[in-house]
């Protein structure tokens, strides 16, 4: 498009618009004309769909549109998380999708794409789909969402900044139009995240948007089996990589990690040496740890539902603005999570015998996230530090240091399914699909270290393929992967320094057991936050409840 | 600091502030006293200091501060590039540094280490600089820099954005303090870059901002050779890899190839198919390619100095907002460059037997920039293309596609020193100044492509170390490090299609001159800009002219 037709272009949107607005606000019952009016068929799309907060209201304006006026969109967006994302395929509205992640829609997504409704470009992790909406996938429409917005268009995100900001500047500085719902518009806002100039078009939404506490894990649900890997994680990795810029992925895993900092690791002299600045969603399984004064920072992707007043009285760990809220920013927790981390500590739900690790199963298009991002080794990254120095002293490299990519898997699935396979579901998935190639979550070769109840696998001395699928197999324990080993085999990687048991590293499998937590239950972090943590509903009532909306 | 301190601190620093400011504005003549009330001794203060515009009035303003006052900063910065840079260090008011480059100041920063008047942290690249200033090297004042404010303190940075949004965040939300200078204070602002709420003083400075066209190279310096590697580059990479989305370097031979672009690359029917999205700075030289149609998107780090009316004008090509101007931001288009494109091309100083490649010299620190972000196989990277797919298929990768890192060298540097070295002199300076690693900028390993006057060495084809370095002495010519090859070694490495002489590409070296670029002169520059690109005075004048200062 020329320049001309590019700025004729918006400009006759806005006029159509204009027709239906007063000022920028657009009343909510008007929302799916307003859609029709700036959206044009073919048109690059973005529905802000985060990982935690939705626009909700206008993906169900838009999928309320009349395909006759709207059709061959093509949406671009972080999470497919809400059925109407996938509406709008279904109804012909749009036909082709790049995306990083679909958790909630994976299986009916991989429907549509087997009955050819919807067409992916790729797949993507979060950083690079930012990147490419700066590039090659720049939004025309950009459908984003806040919490609170003046009359004139600013907005304010509250705690869940996350990609707001970063969607906003794609679209605004593209000729592109914006349109944000919010829960409310006040005559002055606490502060601004969204300047009026990225706004085109306001639309208060009848009700709060959706919004999902995806990072809180009952303590309550952490076993044994998660202590006895986490005392191993820090007796490994933290403590002899000194380890204290580090990203942790969800999954109880970590929960366990994080909750025995201020008891296990405490005990170990290690506060103030290990894990004291995150890059992480404030989890509530992080309070013991802040209140403890194990933790300095925490730099936040997002918020998570119910810390708000929590991480708000702890500007000193969390980033919180003048108006004594946090901002939280997705893009640049990733860019952290990948340049300022020293490791990354994640699960997973298959390994196979070189180390590749996925989350993918047959019939679901899960996605990336961000994951792949932080558990790869950042080759661009120039800066040194002990942590990183040392690991790559351990993999034998004189030129260059290591991030430390850290996989936690137990050998058993809780339903019963093996972790440690000959060959990753990952690869069936890419040929039914048609995908190039297999949706890896983290390559085996970015794999720094494999922790299982058995033992620790330490990727980092192996020099071969050969040895690498060696001390996987050695902790892989008594299952049909592991029984393909000797014991003598194993026993000599042991000897080397390759695999470390619990007893090698001075653990007592008998007491690395719940009682290390700091927290056992829900209830146990309100305490712990002085009752500034409210927990949301589902994680208060024993039975399950409906999704939870924002309460602001 | 614990949270209470932390809020208490900030309000005492803003109280005595206050005693200086006019609602948020201080006088210029009270800048040194303004800093001396919001900077304590040990603190961690940025100043701005972009690739091109510079916070000078505050930097100078810092330098002259009492040191018996302020000492033992800790000074985080992107580029140290002014004098008063290093006069902080020397007048003992700082005594640490985390930096990224030290273009200008590198051989007064190497003697300043030396001496141990610079205690350095150590050297990023720019996102590293920017991740860490979110995490463990977090700003407790920063010292910023923007064309306009308004009375609020909202501001407004003209095109060169840069890194101003990424500092104002990183210290607003830590409880930081963050002073601007700007060019002037107006009633309203063409748009808001920075909210208010995250700026607390503004300082009104008798002088525009000092700011360097950095990125401008004057087609008149293109010599034939640099057209015949650009001839190269073009058919050995940009065609047969489909190459559409990348970044390019600073230097003659990317300006070479930008030059070509609406001749060579067009005549061979490549428009529309390959360089049609960059990530780069407005470089002059890619103007006719523009204005070819054969460019469709680049996204900006910074603007360039002269090139601000053209990019205005070209909306549909750069990112420009409703105001009508270039919003650049140097952390995004990091992003971009890092996960949005397929490949980067870049230039060096010295290249050894391995392809690791350096631009450090002894007795100077000059840090890295951004190009080791660029130049590296980005491996938490998931989407895929043809590019990367090929890429990865010709480096025998079954499981993930790669990344183009092409370095365009010739085998001699304009002083007559080889490029290609046994050693390269950054093992020597990491010696001399006690780096735990030499200042490798490109990695070997990481590197696909290496192009010289004589041929192009395709690495991804190299299976063994030893045959890269035969790669590279193939293409080495005549120089010591190429005659230490046998002629037949490297006719076999052409026969294997590892090494490309030009007339295996169909590239008859008496033709591949200056005669086939789109632009010879500045003039022919501004004339197919239509007028709309003004050079700075350095270029339209022969004789060396003092620093360009921003004319806004």
């Amino acid at each position: 498009m020329s320049v001309t037709s590019q700025g004729t272009d918006r400009a006759a949107r806005l006029a159509r618009a204009a027709t239906l607005t007063d000022g920028k606000i657009c009343p909510p019952d008007r929302a799916t004309a307003l859609i029709e009016a700036v959206v044009m068929p073919g048109d690059r799309v973005t529905i802000e769909g985060d990982n935690q907060k939705q626009a909700d209201f206008l993906a169900a304006a838009l999928a309320k549109a009349d395909p006759t006026r709207l059709h061959d969109l093509h949406m671009v967006q972080s999470v497919l998380a809400l059925p109407d994302h996938l509406a709008v395929f279904e109804r012909g509205i749009a036909s082709r999708l790049d995306f990083a992640f679909a958790g909630p829609q994976s299986r009916k997504l991989a429907e549509l794409v087997t009955n050819g409704t919807v067409k992916v470009g790729a797949i993507h992790t979060y950083l690079e789909l930012y990147a490419r909406m700066l590039v090659d996938l720049t939004p025309r429409v950009a459908l984003i969402v806040a919490d609170k917005a003046d009359r004139d268009g600013n907005l304010y995100t509250g705690p869940n900044t996350e990609d707001t900001p970063t969607i906003a500047e794609a679209a605004s500085f593209r000729g592109g139009i914006v349109v944000a719902q919010v829960n409310e518009i006040v005559d002055r806002l606490p502060r601004v995240d969204i300047p009026c100039d990225w706004v085109d078009v306001v639309v208060p939404s009848p009700k709060p948007y959706a919004i999902e506490p995806l990072f809180t894990r009952d303590p309550a649900k952490v076993r044994d089996a998660n202590v006895l890997m986490a005392t191993m994680a820090i007796a490994a990795v933290y403590e002899p990589f000194q380890v204290q810029r580090l990203n942790h992925g969800i999954g109880y895993a970590t929960a366990a990690i994080e909750l025995i900092l201020p008891t296990y690791a405490a005990a170990r002299g290690l506060k103030g040496k290990v894990a004291s600045h995150f890059v992480l969603n404030p989890h509530p399984t992080l309070i013991p740890a802040v209140e403890a004064g194990f933790v300095d920072n925490v730099y936040c992707f997002g918020s998570e539902l119910g810390m708000e007043r929590y991480v708000a009285s702890r500007a000193n760990v969390f980033p919180v603005g003048a108006d004594g809220n946090l901002r939280s920013n997705r893009a640049l927790a990733q860019v952290a999570g990948q340049y300022a981390c020293d490791m990354f500590v994640g699960a997973t739900l298959q390994v196979d015998p070189q180390g590749n690790s996925s989350t993918a199963t047959k019939g679901r298009i899960t996605g990336f996230g961000g994951a792949p991002n932080m558990g790869a080794d950042a080759r661009g990254r120039r800066h040194d530090s002990p942590t990183w120095l040392r690991a790559g002293e351990e993999a034998g490299d004189p030129l260059r240091g290591r991030k430390l990519v850290v996989q936690m898997v137990q050998t058993q699935q809780p339903n019963g399914a093996p972790s440690f396979v000959e060959r990753l579901d990952a690869f069936d998935l890419a040929a039914s699909a048609g995908f190039a190639r297999p949706p890896v979550m983290v390559y085996g070769d970015d794999v720094t270290h494999v922790i299982t109840e058995k033992g620790v696998a330490n990727l980092l001395r192996c020099r071969l393929p050969a040895e690498r699928e060696a001390a996987l197999r050695a902790v892989a324990g008594d299952t049909e992967f592991g029984r393909r080993q000797s014991p003598e085999a194993s026993e000599d990687l042991r000897r080397r320094g390759i695999v470390m048991l619990p007893s090698d590293l001075g653990i007592d499998v008998r007491s690395a057991t719940r009682d290390l937590l700091a927290a056992r239950t829900i209830d146990d972090l309100v305490t712990a936050s002085g009752g500034l943590y409210v927990p949301p509903a589902k994680f208060r009532k024993p039975a399950a409840t409906p999704a939870t909306t924002n309460a602001a």
